[in-house]
């Protein structure tokens, strides 16, 4: 009988802490989901995990040989295995977490943010198989990215490289979540796009049923069933969100020259409705030796798996390049 | 007698095509300069090229062994050792140059343009000497740059990365000569500095030793001088020139996170004048997580011989990495 080799992908959020058995072509064996319990230390999140690890794997024992762990999480450190004052999370300080799995495994362990490990998934089993350079963004409540530049994931001289979230659009703009005013993610993500629908609202005269939700209420979701009724301020939020978000990536352009952008995340599941805006602004701010060049790409892999592969990809990357 | 070898450094400039033996650490053996004549065919370029570099090498011969060719050129394609419609250069198309070069001297030959050869002479045998992170920066007639990432300079899918000069500050803002608007180059450069100036004279009301001199004259040296004797205009073009500078690259610090950004070129021989208000800027601009951690470092090489050492750097180490 064959034994297949797995690395197990954890992604922990500030809610649910998901993860699962990935083979090398990025199967998904088993998949699991715990509660983060984020007021918790780290050390009862990784006790828990563990345990439910080990049940998950006793049907398979035998047939699936476990060969080393990725974590994906926001604020961590590739460099040093570490979570450093994780903003979803009330773990203080500097979490050690590659030590604290190795407690349980005594296996290659790397730890990434989420966006990192999406742009290896992408690479190892997504829209980025084969390519040596290119940018994955995520649209979510913010805007994350990975940069990979000559087939290896940019972590720079702290491991912290990748925050084109908070590059500056209008530097008399828009409060951010980090403490800077008009970055990128306070206009290209979901929580940005419905602050373009309120600027919209308090500029535009038209109706709009976008009119009747409570700021607080309202998601990118509902702005894209809006603009797919026809809503007028939803269609030129959508737009408003493409062009500065197109234009911002013709710097990222101008930096690393890309094959590919891959957007995913909520807002990137609006589809041409964001995709469309977002690629002419990107043509009609590209420097002309790159016109035409770069992809704008969708995910390769089912949104709710790419957190999961990606932290397995973190690790079968690790295992890959020992094993050349 | 021992041997030392050493590789010839090329910086094919559109007046002067200057050239030099250099050892692995660094050191000049000998240099010569030629009119690049660049009217005519690039061949007859090298072939003067080539019976100089002879001339050079024949008093040497016995003591030196050439190991390689590096040439910095303008629009330059490392991926495909070609010269691609250089903007002062009369050669049409796409020149061959590795070619060229390989009818003389059957040897290892590399070409990327001006700022990443410069680079790879800071990591060499400059300010970037054990670095594996950082961004050189040079500020001549416009901004040309020079990504290192992981130890690896960032060429991107096609060979053209690091244009951080158009990446754009306002896209209403002023004309670039590549055809897009308001670029970082054209505030942020010897060329910029001067157009701010302009742009200083016309909106403020106060005496300046520089509304005697022509636009067409001014140089950012003038502008320097003037600053450096206490006038106001030309020490408010530093400052805001240093803004907007220091702004970009906290965007590019969020792209790569170097360990250093070194800054070269004639305008920043002005020193303290361009360094302090950029790296005001750079650290207001910076996400809180890089703050305090990127040193703005002038170049470690002696300025005429940056594109020189910069050339022969980019063969040294293609040299050292097949050594590997």
């Amino acid at each position: 009988m064959t034994v297949t080799d797995v690395t197990l992908g954890v992604d922990i959020g500030g809610t649910n802490t998901k993860f699962g058995l990935v083979d090398r072509g990025g199967k998904c064996i088993a998949e699991m989901s715990i509660a983060t319990n984020a007021h918790e230390p780290a050390e009862n999140l990784i006790a828990r995990l563990h345990e439910k690890v080990e049940e998950m794997r006793r049907p398979l024992s035998g047939k699936y040989e476990l060969r080393g762990v990725g974590i994906g999480a926001p604020n961590a450190n590739y460099y040093r295995g570490t979570i450093e004052n994780p903003p979803n999370l009330s773990w203080k300080g500097v979490v050690d977490m590659a030590a604290l799995i190795r407690k349980y495994y005594d296996l290659p362990v790397a730890v990434t943010n989420d966006a990192n490990a999406a742009a290896l998934g992408e690479m190892l089993y997504g829209a980025a198989r084969g390519m040596k350079n290119f940018i994955v963004i995520t649209l979510g409540t913010g805007l994350g990215s990975g940069i990979v530049a000559g087939g290896e994931l940019v972590y720079g001289a702290d491991g912290f490289a990748g925050e084109i979230g908070h590059t500056t659009v209008d530097p008399e703009g828009r409060e951010c979540g980090c403490g800077g005013r008009g970055h990128l993610e306070t206009y290209a993500s979901a929580g940005g796009i419905c602050r373009t629908v309120s600027e919209l609202l308090s500029v535009r005269r038209t109706e709009s049923e976008l009119r009747a939700i409570a700021p607080r209420d309202l998601t990118s979701m509902m702005i894209a069933g809006a603009a797919g009724r026809g809503d007028g301020i939803a269609k030129e939020a959508f737009e408003f969100t493409g062009r500065i978000l197109g234009m911002k990536l013709a710097d990222s352009v101008a930096h690393v020259s890309p094959e590919a952008i891959i957007l995913f995340g909520g807002l990137a599941a609006a589809g041409a409705l964001i995709f469309d805006p977002t690629k002419r602004s990107l043509e009609e701010y590209l420097l002309p030796i790159f016109r035409g060049k770069v992809q704008l790409l969708p995910s390769g892999l089912r949104e709710g798996d790419v957190a999961v592969l990606g932290a397995s990809a973190l690790i079968w990357n690790e295992i890959l390049k020992e094993r050349k």
